[in-house]
Parts: C-alpha cells; structure tokens; sequence
C-alpha cells in the first residue's frame, strides 16, 4: 500500500467556487499544508492570496485558466496565464478550446495549447526555479473518446505535462473508463489528473489504479482522513 | 400590444454552449438576421465569426467577459473585454467578482468594473462610432437581496449600461420577484436584462412586465414564434 504523504501528494486540493471568499481560500491553504497536499487550486483572482499563505511550504498554487468553457482567443489564454504565473502559480489548468474540437479544427487546438503551454515554460525558467507544470482539460463529458484520443496527442506534443479529465462543472464528473483511455493514449510518461466529482477514498482508489497520478478534489481531507481508517486496500503498484 | 420588432429588439440570442461550432454559431447569427434580434451573444472566441456574419445588418455582436465565474484578475476582464471589441463585440457582458463580493471587498468590486466600463466605453469612441453597451451580471442565485442591491448601485455609479441578473451556468434561472428588485433598485434609466432558463413567452412577457427591458435566452425563434400566436397577452405599458 501506498503511505498517506504519497496519497495527499497525489492531491490538488481544489476551491472553485465562485462564491468563495478569501477566508475560504486561506482555510484551504491551511488544509493543504496540513496534509501535505500537491497543491491548493484556486480561480485565478485568489492567486496572491493563495501565494501569500502557502508561501515556504511544500504546498503549490494552481489555477485555471479560462475556466471552466475554453473558448477565448488563444492570446487571452496566455495573458491570462501569464499574469497567474506572475500572481505566484505554478500550476497552469488550461482548459482546450471545446468549440475548436468540435469544428474539427485541430490546428486551432493545437496552436492554442502550444502558446500556453510555451509561455508557461517559459515564464517557469525565468522566474526564481519553480517549474511550472500545465495541465489540459479536456472535459470528458462533452468529448468524444476519438476527439480525447487526438486531444491527448496535442498535449503530448505540445509538451503539457498532464491530461486532466473534467472542469467539475461540465455534465459529468470522471469515470474508471475516462482514465483507462486517456493514459492509453498518453502512455506512461504523461501525468493523468482525474478531477469531477471525486468524493471518496473508493473513487479515488480506483481512479489510480485506473491510471492517474493526481487527483482534483474539494474534498481531499475527507479522503486522507478516510485513507487512515482504511489503509491496506490500495496497492504499492499504482504508485508512479 | 408591443410589435413582433420590438420584443424581437429586447432579444439577446444566446449561444454560450463551450461545444457550440462554427456551424452553430453562423446559425444563430442568421437567425438573428431573420428575427430582428438585438445581438447574438457568443463566447469570446467566437466573436470574429459572428462579426464577419453579421456585418452590415441590424444585430450587433455581444460577448461575455469572465464568464461564467467572474472571479479572474481586473487586468484579465480589461484585456479580454479589449481583445473581444478589437473582434467586433459592441455588447460586452462581464461578470461581477462573486469572491469580492462575498468577501465584502466592494471597492475591489468597484474598481473591477470601472476598469472594464471604461475600457469599453473609451473602445467605443475610438472605434468605428459604434456605442460598447456594458451590462453587469450580477448571478441572483448566489447572491443576497442586499449583495445585488450594492452591486446594482456601484454599476450604476461606473455607468455601466445594464444590469444582467444570471450567467445561465449558476444555481438558478431569474424569477420575476430578482427583476422587481433589480429595477427598484436602479431606478428607470438604468438598462435590466432578464437571463437565465428563459424559454417560454410567458416567461419573457411576465419579465418584461417585472421591469426587464432586454431577455438573453438561447431559444428566441421559439419565442418570438409563440408571440405570433398570442398577440394581445403582452400590453404596451411593458415597453421602454
């Protein structure tokens, strides 16, 4: 089995709602410290906040950019990016341009992922050496598992560092076979973030050995919590 | 009775689905074309598409700025309502930041949409004479009567054109009684758009008799359908 610091490592730990206030944010800042999480994801305007109370831990900020639809212009995804690199992130969520996909103009898709995740790159060597890390979102439930397929190979190209499943506010949340598919079509070397709807330790368990390597939730300290009271049923091997 | 123009004329033509195509797109804007509509309103990518369809008729393009969460970085909403003008949006819906307000930070509040009221209104006079008409939605399902009431009076305060009382996306359409207050509390020359789960004439005659003087929906042709048969239900008294 895996070890609970392994388990909340494995977590970013995510307030995106709209109605959050800062003391929310905060509260969630101290919850990820305590556990020891990947990261607190919060919308872009509580960056600095979020930089602010993580500041010296082993805690990352993360946000997401143009969420939860995709569809603005390429260079507002890099504006806006950029200036959440600048606030103190270093984990880019970017979700694709849906209507592009759905057009079938997949040169769209790619150019605009590719600037995203170029000006994240570069924005990470010229700051004070955090890597930033980019995730796509591809949202599950509006694609299908053709146009994942081809999604996931942009990324892949484009060098994004992982696959992430749903916004939380498409039509559904994450499914066993969602994960299966997208690290088929990754391989091994890309991460996999399953996020939607996460709730329990079983989802989260089984999302893993499905393939994923970082989970999404806003309730991750219910799920460490759970973890303890249930140690033993998950296995050392899907730990990447 | 008001004509089939002039409700025609309240109408904003909505298609902010994220997997809406290029085809679903030029479809709305002709039908818009057809009916008379006020504007068709799109995701930002999609304004340059619906500018290049819809030039030279009576329907403007309208275009919606962090939508649908609102909670992004003032540089971000100015950029981005920048960008969307500079593609021929004349219409610009931005949403409030819900965080902000939720946290009490009504200066933050304020200066948010100042920044992109002006921007909008400063694009107008440099460009080709056409007026940028701002409207402020203010999400009435995740705020208080008292949280609307001081969004309303700072929109008012940076002149922004209208009030819109939900994103379509948050956890409820608008009733008769948000339109009621909203009105009430900006007085008679403010603008007040009436969105979210509209798609019946009933439902948009009770709205416009409730003080709306403008109705986003995604399903105006049915609308406008169902007046054809039932003129005589909506009075004049209703029209501004």
């Amino acid at each position: 089995m895996f070890s609970r610091i392994a388990l909340a490592k494995m977590i970013d730990h995510s307030i995106l709602r709209p109605d959050a206030t800062e003391d929310d944010v905060i509260r969630y800042c101290d919850e990820a410290m305590e556990y020891h999480f990947a990261s607190v994801v919060v919308l872009p305007y509580w960056c600095q906040v979020a930089e602010r109370r993580l500041r010296g831990s082993d805690v990352k900020v993360g946000t997401v950019i143009a969420y939860p639809l995709g569809a603005v212009p390429t260079q507002v995804k890099v504006y806006e990016a950029r200036q959440a690199i600048n606030a103190g992130a270093t984990e880019i969520d970017v979700v694709v341009n849906l209507g592009a996909v759905k057009s079938h103009d997949y040169a769209a898709v790619q150019r605009d992922l590719e600037e995203v995740v170029t000006v994240s790159n570069l924005a990470g060597l010229t700051e004070d050496g955090d890597d930033i890390s980019t995730k796509v979102i591809i949202e599950v439930g509006l694609t299908t598992r053709e146009e994942q397929t081809r999604v996931c190979r942009i990324a892949k190209a484009v060098r994004a560092d992982f696959i992430k499943t749903c916004t939380g506010r498409g039509p559904r949340g994450v499914a066993v076979q969602d994960v299966k598919h997208i690290r088929q079509a990754v391989g091994r070397e890309m991460g996999v973030k399953a996020a939607g709807g996460i709730r329990t330790i079983e989802q989260a368990t089984a999302l893993i050995n499905a393939g994923a390597n970082r989970i999404g939730t806003s309730t991750g300290t219910a799920i460490v919590e759970a973890y303890d009271q249930s140690q033993g049923a998950v296995t050392e091997e899907v730990l990447r």
